[in-house]
């Protein structure tokens, strides 16, 4: 059974509609870091062929991925993000975090490391307080349906 | 076939293999919303109940929830977000971001907000650059391999 989220409200629930999958975010993490072609994409993860078209064919048809020519004879195919896809960095970067804290015992670093391509530096997520300005730990915050804070008179 | 990613070194992938799948995001961004009982699972995301016994389960073995006795007769248990499994905010965080960014038009406002608890304030992800302390977009990034950097000697 195939269940959808579109009725839902909630943004991540649409959102996961579209990456809630392990093999999409790892052919948007491969993308991240500059793969283009199908055997790119199925080299770097081992992603089954059929399970790869289907996948990159969701991913063009919900504009996270463009599809560009770059060949003529025989036609061959690349895979570009688009803004949209470039934007779910801050998801895979997150994940990985995460993956680094709990999941990297047996390695001697992180594997992959997130650069500020200007001045190559490493970037790391952060969360921060709009009013306070303070950044803040998971701990230290709460997620509540915007309507509370509606009804509170608290966010317009 | 089931594919699994625990011989791969790239830490989201390791990350995928507990939370790449919807469901699991979903029964974590109600857990950090403050559900805490089975039926309030089953109730907020509509998930059947064999998939959410499942997914629970998957959870507590990884230490993403803890399972509590909250009652004796009859015995009922509750589920709670340990440190690891608040650690996952960021990423259901940014992927509700995400979501509200592109999957949110028809919507008035973004339906959840993440609050700081101390002052109130609504808070925001950033990505900023440990080198040179500015707050870098995506467009701005690029992820690559450590031993790349490590054989560059840029990153001990």
């Amino acid at each position: 059974m195939k269940r959808t989220y579109a009725g839902q409200r909630c943004t991540a629930a649409r959102a996961l509609e579209v990456v809630g999958e392990r093999w999409t975010l790892l052919i948007v993490r491969d993308a991240l870091m500059g793969v283009t072609r199908f055997v790119g994409f199925r080299d770097t993860s081992g992603i089954p062929r059929n399970v790869l078209t289907a996948r990159l064919n969701l991913l063009v048809e919900h504009e996270v991925l463009e599809r560009v020519e770059y060949q003529r004879r025989p036609v061959r195919h690349e895979y570009r993000l688009t803004d949209k896809g470039r934007a779910l960095g801050p998801v895979v970067s997150t994940l990985m975090e995460w993956g680094n804290e709990y999941y990297a015992a047996d390695l001697p670093s992180p594997p992959t490391l997130v650069m500020h391509k200007d001045c190559g530096g490493r970037v790391v997520s952060q969360r921060v307080c709009e009013s306070c300005r303070r950044t803040v730990r998971p701990v230290e915050t709460t997620a509540v349906p915007a309507e509370w804070r509606l009804a509170e008179g608290r966010v317009e």
